[in-house]
């Protein structure tokens, strides 16, 4: 085997798990042990090992440092600036991910003093250059709802069309107007309506709806049209 | 420095540009000289070193085995699969960029055997993984497309809708209807008319446009509006 024959970056991988409750939008983080940065919060993640690919990297710090598994991470952007890491040149490759609190049952791992979840707007002081990761990360995920379509993975399989604009209005970061979301999310055919209302409620019990799955997933695909 | 003690991934850059003719969608490709993948066409890129930014990494590459400078990168994604690279464990940092075609004096670097570009339906057999990076890019510049004007840094200056119209069906790779693509387009509020026409033609010469410029920009962060 032919190896190069210079001084190299560490690899490393950050996770951004964004998680849904009833009032907003939250990020994971994890407190870390030891220097650098020791006892500030940081994002899950950690060096790549040579001969594992690199989701498998990312899913496995976060299961080693959260106990989160089985969230659908996507790559987001991978960062290299000199000097982020006080240490020596280390080149991250950062994830993110939406999950839904309630699925998971995080847990601090032996080599971080804690683990929890942070309102966006409520973050604490960041490890290393982790803040500007997390702003990356909601950058795109509003970007996203622009083309594709969001909410599996992160309502109950019967919703109302006021959970689902909620859950519009938490990662969008602002009020949307009822009459014209449920316009535009009808005309997208993406929902069924079923059966059932809402249970338990005071207020008259509202309609709920399931996602067309194979139109979810096509359109997950595809983007949304292009309207031209 | 406290350095991590465990082999480490060799780190790379590679550079898929996109240049655009009268005709259609090309792609930038250089000739290797050198095993592996011996005279085989690759994108250019080559390692990062370890005092040196990304992005930097990237535009020094391709000036050096290209000789193209002045192009706008975007990271694109990060290929880390194992194997990819038949010498040892190479991770990859992908960019793409759009070039006009004419504005780029191409050269063969020293340790390159040739240069050229490509059009994407007659692409050679590429080294490495290199014709997956290439359709990941394609599909990221049709996707993109949806949320963000196109045209800036490839059109000249003053254009006629026919123009604008071209570029948009190259890169899509697919016609579109005229009438419904002029209206969407003005609708934007993108476009300037001038007081100029095309020069030169045989047909009715059309009504010239510009971009406006602080409109574009505006757009090209934020996204186009999420009508909701």
């Amino acid at each position: 085997m032919f190896e190069y024959e210079y001084p190299r970056a560490a690899l490393a991988v950050d996770c951004v798990v964004f998680g849904l409750d009833e009032t907003d939008l939250k990020v994971l983080l994890i407190q870390r042990k030891l220097a650098p940065f020791q006892h500030a919060w940081a994002l899950p993640g950690g060096f790549v090992r040579l001969d594992e690919e690199l989701d498998a990297a990312a899913r496995r710090e976060l299961e080693e440092e959260a106990g989160v598994s089985d969230v659908y991470l996507e790559q987001l952007y991978t960062v290299g600036t000199l000097g982020r890491d006080p240490r020596e040149r280390v080149v991250t490759v950062a994830y993110y991910a939406l999950a839904k609190l309630s699925d998971h049952r995080i847990r601090a791992a032996t080599d971080a003093m804690g683990v929890g979840w942070f309102s966006l707007d409520d973050l604490p002081k960041l490890a290393f250059d982790h803040r500007e990761i997390v702003e990356h990360a909601v950058l795109r995920l509003r970007g996203k709802v622009r083309y594709a379509p969001i909410g599996f993975e992160l309502l109950p399989p019967r919703f109302s069309l006021t959970q689902l604009q909620k859950l519009y209005e938490m990662v969008l970061g602002t009020g949307l107007d009822k009459r014209n979301f449920r316009k535009k999310m009808l005309a997208m055919d993406l929902l069924v309506e079923t059966d059932e209302v809402e249970q338990g409620v005071r207020h008259r019990a509202a309609r709920l709806y399931r996602f067309d799955r194979r139109k979810y997933d096509r359109l997950t695909k595809q983007g949304f049209e292009f309207a031209m």
